[in-house]
């Protein structure tokens, strides 16, 4: 049988979800516990790849198991195996042909800045951008990205995808009490593009660039927007699915 | 001259305060950084050695160095070199007979504890004590405390100290959004004092020991409160001066 499970991991401590050897790796992690459950490999399939250091807050991923267990008991025992940074939130047994990454409708990311004093607390939680931001530049420079656009200006010019036409669906600023969250929810993200227009959003904010983002879209240039912001403010909040 | 530093830190990824060979500690990373501007090597002298794991809002350590520059531009300097889990609050140039240690009159420190399904975020930052706890059982446990006692019964037996005894000023219990502080202020604490209070506490507040606080102290005895809570829950909050 299918199993999708929904977890939340503090990306902190590994180097990313995907499975790397020598390294602590979020799927290494996991299939580890299941190999010691079914005496034999099983691979996890998840919704995303995660980089070192990004968070998830929703996270889905699927397996095959011969092992008829209740979901509950599932979770129960993927949980007392867990490390501190893992949670298991939920598990379901899903059908046969559920893919987590193939059946994910939408996806939304949460981007977390603070801009008072640094504190080491967030270390690895939030990002430090300690400068005035103006919300209304931010918001006029995020605005215009709802909608399908073709995002190769914000998206990594290391990747072997051709087609770079994603839908975003919402793109929202946050006021917290020391700072901003970004959220957006989209069709699906191209590599390192939310981080991307994150350091976009922040420069505009900040004033030392002039929200101009029709333009910068229609460029199709990633030179242009040469920053990435850090991986540790960037939380996968929600998979989206039709079905589950 | 004599410098005073008012340090913060996320005692998360330190093998403690304590300078030790081949470990990551903050004396250690704080010593690299003044050796590096004096070409020299500096001694530094802090009010607590906080143990592997025990975090800093407000930590204090003084040095001795022929270099004259104003306290901001000290705090500049440091700052800049500091990793992202240390942050220098403020330096002050002190006495040539001040000592963080021998002159603090008092130290205040605080014990997070949260009871809801655990939060991979807290990892490191807050102890995980998923249990329901009474908080006048709490208070019950906490007010005898007060006063100046005998704490052989609260603190490790690994320790060369021979006077066992010490005034505690206050001790509070604060209920937070997920759980429980507990804030603590006294003239000196033994080796893991507040840790295993904390532990005593919480067991009382769970329901599985009566609060019998005068007649555990009357008993000098460490072997009857076995627990020592967890390093991730504890932080050095304020430590107290009379000049400074």
């Amino acid at each position: 049988m299918r199993v999708a499970v929904n977890i939340s991991y503090n990306g902190r401590n590994f180097s990313g979800f995907q499975y790397q050897h020598d390294y602590r790796t979020v799927q290494g992690t996991l299939e580890k516990q299941l190999k010691r459950m079914h005496k034999d490999f099983v691979r996890i399939h998840a919704s995303s790849r995660t980089d070192a250091g990004v968070h998830a807050l929703e996270q889905y991923f699927h397996f095959d198991t011969p092992i008829d267990l209740e979901p509950d008991k599932w979770k129960f025992i993927l949980n007392r195996a867990m490390p501190e940074d893992i949670l298991i939130n939920d598990v379901t047994i899903a059908a046969d042909d559920f893919h987590s990454r193939f059946d994910a409708t939408g996806k939304t990311y949460r981007y977390k800045v603070y801009t008072s004093v640094k504190n080491p607390f967030y270390d690895g939680l939030k990002t430090h951008y300690p400068y005035e931001l103006d919300i209304s530049l931010m918001k006029e420079a995020m605005a215009p990205f709802i909608g399908t656009h073709d995002f190769t200006t914000f998206s990594s010019a290391k990747t072997e995808i051709k087609n770079k036409v994603r839908t975003i669906k919402t793109f929202e600023v946050i006021e917290t009490d020391d700072g901003f969250d970004f959220v957006i929810t989209g069709t699906g993200f191209l590599y390192n593009m939310v981080r991307i227009l994150a350091a976009y959003v922040l420069e505009c904010g900040r004033g030392i660039r002039t929200p101009d983002t029709l333009n910068m879209i229609a460029a199709k240039d990633r030179t242009i927007i040469p920053k990435t912001a850090p991986a540790e403010g960037l939380y996968l909040e929600k998979v989206w699915y039709e079905k589950l």
